[in-house]
């Protein structure tokens, strides 16, 4: 059955029949002119907003609509967490065709439905439209922090170690497996990377935790790239990164992957995108404090490198120091 | 110059030139991971979402972007009204192909801009990607209300007189004029019906002063059609509705253009959409008391007629009662 055929009312009513967690602060859901939600007293409330496009952001031909929808929420996890906070609500925009199956739709949902649940976020509105041209969706989520634990992108100081919350590069060798339709179902390293760019999972509770240190001054995400966005820390701060090579964590799939197939793997830890992981930068004081913490919640961190006064990205391989430019995803060029 | 030329961070600090006004709740705005806000105490969170695709909702040959862009904020604050509440931020999501001209954009935001500047609500954040079809922008909505003030969908009670918070028709007429290619700029009636349909007005304030009255049992904008809008409060109420086909406010500018196309404007009064005004109903014995509140603050309500036990739409003609089959805009149908 087509959505056509059921009409707006009928998609709402799918939708609304999916099971998904109440969630006790929502006062109106999905169904009125406008969700209402209790925030919690003294919190702040975050929000991002995501678009997430077919043939830019993912495609039909590759992905699953479970998959789509999952990846979806783990981008949009991946902003509240880099700001330290807890994701809490989520807002869907659909734009598709009139051709589209029911199946995907309720399908797509199940995705953003299961992501949620392993982090208590409830869908509570959104829209659709109808569109002669990709299939469009549109996050909005809505988190909640404590004032003291924000992590805002500018306050890097000199000196600070630069921290990632995981190994890198899978994701990118999955894009790379994927765009050169590389069978990948034969060896597990292949399955895994793939894993990572279909159906990644966002860093959860690690912002969170590593704003409850009070040792972190900056911290974003690192989904456009290690490179592009540790350049976005340094430029809000007005400070320079010097990484070390030697200190990358480099996802141990993603190797294996890079080898099979002739490909640098550093190239993919530093400028491949969607390694939904977290780069922080730590009082230098505060790190072992925050190793500690981190491994209380059975997280780990990696240092990489540290914040200098000197503007500019660099790295530094077998003693010498290079300059470093910033690759990563845009758009529009 | 095209967007491409410019890249995502030329288009967000174009975006973040344009002038707007600082908003006090807000701690962080456009450029981090996540916009920052701190909640008035004491107050409920409200969100709406809206997907504006072009050719679905718009069309580029016939809308300027920065009506484009004020049409999108109109719609929006339609829903926030409808729920009693106040209008405070806003997140623009816009996919896009990369040859559009950063001109365009920044004459779109200018137009969120200036609707947003009647309100005081600001654009806090968004999301910029390419596509390769259909400009698709994607407008979140955030409000603020008072919990006693709320006035949901499905509260309607019998005997509830229904009013409207302006006269209708002219989004309508103005469409017909557009799809029709009817040259309007000679009388000041087809300029006024365009006006409504390409850059319309939404109920500032109105649904906030209906809701203070606390004499209102549900409410909702009426930008699918009055029908299709009173079928959903009536259905959400498990309730019917009797409407007065005298008393409905007809645009004088509809009725002008009606007459000179040849078409009926009770239909496209009933039936058209994008009217932004809202439907509510009012406790009868607290109807003169809504008025009086709603005149102090220059607006005007029309009773149309009241809620019935009996579920379903029905109307009154010179004395004889018909069964009305609502209609409205259904993307997908």
């Amino acid at each position: 059955m087509q959505i056509k055929e059921i009409g707006e009312e009928g998609i709402i009513k799918a939708i609304k029949n999916i099971n998904q967690a109440e969630a006790s602060q929502v006062l109106i859901g999905i169904g009125d002119d406008a969700a209402v939600v209790r925030p919690e007293a003294g919190m702040l409330c975050l929000y991002a907003c995501h678009m997430l496009v077919e043939n830019s952001h993912f495609l039909l031909s590759k992905s699953t609509p479970f998959q789509i929808g999952y990846k979806g929420v783990s981008k949009s996890v991946a902003d509240i967490e880099a700001m330290g906070a807890t994701s809490r609500f989520l807002l869907v925009g659909i734009s598709m065709s009139p051709d589209t199956p029911a199946q995907f739709i309720r399908e797509l949902y199940e995705g953003i439905y299961a992501a949620n649940a392993k982090g208590g976020i409830s869908v509570i509105g959104g829209d659709i439209s109808d569109c002669r041209g990709p299939l469009t969706i549109s996050l909005t989520i809505i988190g909640e922090a404590a004032e003291e634990h924000l992590t805002p992108i500018d306050g890097a100081q000199e000196g600070d170690v630069l921290v990632v919350t995981g190994p890198l590069g899978a994701a990118a060798a999955g894009l790379h497996l994927l765009l050169n339709d590389i069978t990948w179902e034969k060896y597990e390293a292949f399955r895994e990377v793939m894993q990572q760019q279909l159906q990644p999972e966002p860093p959860w509770g690690k912002g969170q935790t590593l704003a409850r240190s009070t040792a972190v001054t900056a911290m974003t995400d690192i989904s456009d790239s290690l490179t592009h966005n540790l350049q976005k820390i340094c430029k809000a701060s007005k400070k320079g990164a010097l990484l070390e090579l030697k200190d990358l964590p480099v996802s141990h799939s993603a190797r294996v992957v890079a080898d099979k197939v002739g490909c640098n793997v550093l190239e993919w830890v530093l400028n491949g995108g969607e390694d939904f992981e977290l780069l922080a930068c730590v009082r230098p004081e505060k790190l072992s404090r925050v190793q500690e913490l981190m491994k209380q919640e059975s997280y780990n961190i990696y240092p990489i490198g540290r914040i200098i006064g000197e503007p500019g990205l660099y790295i530094k391989s077998e003693g010498e120091i290079k300059a470093v430019s910033p690759q990563g995803f845009d758009h529009f060029r």
